[in-house]
């Protein structure tokens, strides 16, 4: 039998189905990832994101943002953007290229973000801006800073560590994600 | 007693030792980090790097790359690119700001690279390009391929996830790593 990580469907299958776990089980690896995105002085910038949302089927998937945060601003200037997933049990790297946009969120998805999440929304100062003491930051749920970043997926590119040699592939969406192999 | 969550110097200490323990131990979670640079493209780009040094009285840490790989050039053409941890157990999130360079891997650090592992410098093709079956690399360890990517850290952002409230600081090296506040 051909092992997964020889076999380019499987590969595939194998990312979407840990996006679409990472969205239903709070607990599952790819429940964050890191979200890269250039920054505004057109440097990189990185930080980790929770997966609220994936479609296999269009190939998108959503997190959500307090809309004051820097990478609204950054995602505005440049779209593209890269989602990566290390997974140390598995050893598979995901690297997610994506087309990314932000938009409000609307009021049915404010309404499923737990009432404790919702103080994630409308802090003041607005995130990143320097505060006084540790905890001088004011916390108040504020459904108009809620905004949704959707990010449709242009290539996924998968790295598998293997002791008898990696492999890496790569699924373009204008290939209709078929895959090709590449160099590790 | 204050939490070192509350504590600007105690936190940027634990981040320094973070980083030291992520070398001198395969199995600490820092071993490993994303590591976001701006793509030839001008997207943000990122992928799994191991941590081979650091050095906190310079604040400076190295990776090691094949020469022929993707982000070579990329850092040749936007040396700014941030190095990102995210530890589950501690919920604690550090983002490096940093400014790299590559150079020639010395004689002395090839030497240190176990022999297994020096198959990662010097495959055919170069890593990345298309191959027609998964394991159709080439393999083999090429010393003029070794190469060190140098980064300077200038700025560490901290953020730890806390039920009573998340902690966000900001430590410039332009302001000798004293810290400040920024909220959550």
């Amino acid at each position: 039998m051909t092992e997964t990580s020889d076999d380019l469907e499987a590969t595939l299958a194998h990312v979407w189905a840990t996006l679409a776990y990472g969205v239903e089980d709070s607990a599952a690896p790819a429940r964050t990832l890191a979200l890269a995105t250039v920054g505004l002085d057109g440097g990189a910038e990185a930080r980790m994101v929770i997966l609220r949302s994936f479609c296999a089927e269009d190939a998108t998937l959503a997190i959500h943002t307090d809309n004051a945060s820097h990478k609204v601003g950054e995602i505005l200037l440049q779209a593209r953007g890269t989602l990566l997933h290390w997974d140390p049990e598995t050893k598979l790297q995901i690297r997610l290229r994506t087309t990314l946009s932000t938009r409000e969120g609307t009021a049915e998805e404010w309404a499923r973000v737990p009432g404790t999440s919702q103080l994630a929304y409308g802090g003041t100062p607005p995130p990143g801006r320097p505060i006084s003491a540790p905890d001088a930051a004011g916390r108040t749920a504020d459904p108009a800073r809620f905004a949704v970043i959707d990010a449709r997926i242009t290539e996924v590119e998968t790295l598998w560590l293997r002791n008898n040699g990696h492999r890496r592939a790569r699924f373009q969406r204008n290939a209709g994600f078929t895959g090709v192999w590449l160099a590790p």
